[in-house]
């Protein structure tokens, strides 16, 4: 006899236009029973912690806003269950490659369960006697999409000059860590004193400015980059994008990771000088984590090796039970967070 | 006993600001000794051909319109000599690689006589049984800013599509040649009836249109390219670009030639999606011939092959005589040539 649970998780209650906001979110119930047919290959999970990323705003916009987006991010009917990256535990398997009891790693949902049928994105996790957490985010999307963007998109070259916005953000300080690791010179922005006081002393940024303080954003750069900027890794496009790119070296390199600054205002848009773009042979190049999992372990070793080392540090934060999802991912786009926002459902 | 001439040549009067027109321009002449000491490094080229190119508007503003290009290309003061790339005649020398006769071709200037001190950029000529006009367009920079931009820049497959801006212009209409014989799927767009006419009919384009006659050019580009566009050769910028943008396909790559629309209007920008860019991983980059000379051998071997064969055709647009080079220039800025612009100083 199996037992039967309420599984409690969070949806849209319609399609959000501009900042996400309280009243957009409902928490959902319904009963589920915790087993599933032998080789059905149907798993039930009890999620652990799920990771809270910009991106999912994209899905969650009605069908003509985001249209574009949907081949790629499939887009969310309100009531949905939301799928999202995170860590759990398996309750009931009717793979073989699973069994209840094995902790995992992959796309979970919003939700106390997940039940995963048909094409799933899960793998079974070796915590390498790390926190489960770091496998959210350090070890986990936030952590190859830093260093896949780094590494492959912006190609670097030690001494380089690198530029990175929301650097206080999950991916964000992680480009920044592996950039000075790597014997890059490298500046940061984020959007208050906190933060930036944050990445000089704590994540060791050679420099970092609070954008908000700033009235020309090209003369701010001047500032920082007296002899120009190689690499400039991108979480937020618009007027940040186009002064960087005015103030980039030739053959600079720039990775598009983000664009937050059009998620929530969809008539925000950046216009770079393609004059700068063509003189000075810049290189604007988007990119999906998903392209670079072809590195993962190569990925993992080195940061392995790195975090044992102690050299590069694990920022988190990390909210607490289910119903704390809405305020998380609000809080995204208000800036609340330092480093990768998650959150803990459930204990081991 | 030297002979003495007048080397009559084409100067800005002051700096230029949007489009050009004739009293922009004047003939300055300077008495010229036809002999230069030996071993002095001076050579004294009689100029036969020079190209005549949308770029050198850049170098005609004032300082602090143009001070992003002043590193990559030098800016012109009122009353200079401008250097262009032509092909010429070697009539003194103190370069013993050179001798007086010697067919050459690289930058030489907008005059009768070209006086190159210094450092300067020419090489000997062989002719390879072409007319020499095809040596300052087809086998000159045009040619390879075409050949290295699709093949280096752009990294076609077979079967891919391909859309070229411009492509009446003289590295366009190349563009979508070496791209057909590549075995891509070739749409250009140009500014008239007669252009478009001249890309499907004697270029053998894929399908063409008159930009001038669309209003929504996304949708335009939309019907034009119905499965999305792989491959955008830019020589425009601005609404083209967004344009293009948003009807490429993933993994599209955008290579920036040339940026007509601000040569004219510095204010003049493209705000292409950043969304588009980083979902469809598409990679924007700008280039300049000056970069690809290491491919040169192969371009001229290849090129030389599909001319002696036929499959490409050199499509020249040549005004005779010096004083008809203002008019030849302010004409790429109404869309007057078709083809390679150049100007006929004088007879071999």
């Amino acid at each position: 006899m199996s037992m039967e649970v309420t599984n409690n998780y969070i949806a849209i209650k319609s399609h959000i236009d501009g900042n996400p906001k309280e009243s957009d979110f409902e928490i959902k119930s319904d009963p589920l029973v915790l087993s599933v047919e032998p080789n059905s290959n149907e798993i039930i999970v009890k999620n652990l912690y799920v990771s809270i990323d910009p991106y999912q705003l994209n899905r969650m916009k009605s069908f003509s806003s985001s249209q574009k987006a949907s081949s790629y991010a499939v887009a969310l009917a309100p009531g949905q269950v939301i799928d999202a990256y995170g860590v759990g535990k398996v309750v009931a398997s009717g793979n073989p490659e699973f069994e209840k009891g094995d902790l995992v790693v992959g796309l979970i949902t919003w939700g106390e369960y997940s039940v995963l049928k048909g094409e799933y994105m899960l793998r079974k996790l070796d915590p390498l006697g790390f926190p489960l957490s770091y496998h959210v985010g350090m070890l986990g999307f936030s952590g190859l999409t830093a260093y896949a963007g780094f590494f492959e998109i912006c190609k670097p070259k030690k001494g380089e000059n690198v530029f990175v916005s929301a650097a206080c953000g999950s991916v964000g300080n992680l480009v920044g860590q592996f950039a000075k690791l790597f014997g890059c010179h490298v500046v940061g922005c984020a959007g208050s004193k906190k933060k930036v006081a944050f990445l000089k002393e704590k994540l060791g940024f050679h420099d970092a400015f609070n954008y908000k303080e700033e009235t020309d954003l090209k003369a701010t750069l001047k500032r920082y980059f007296p002899d120009g900027i190689d690499i400039y890794f991108d979480n937020v496009g618009a007027e940040m994008l186009e002064a960087a790119v005015a103030n980039m070296k030739i053959f600079g390199r720039v990775a598009v990771c983000g664009v937050i600054s059009e998620y929530t205002d969809a008539g925000k848009r950046a216009a770079p000088d393609m004059m700068d773009v063509m003189y000075k042979r810049i290189t604007i190049r988007g990119f999906l984590v998903g392209d670079h999992f072809n590195i993962h372990s190569d990925f993992i070793s080195t940061t392995v090796d790195h975090l044992q080392t102690g050299n590069i540090q694990v920022i988190e934060d990390i909210s607490t039970g289910l119903e704390s999802i809405p305020l998380a991912f609000i809080g995204l786009f208000r800036g609340d967070n330092i480093g990768k926002k998650m959150v803990k459902i459930a204990d081991e």
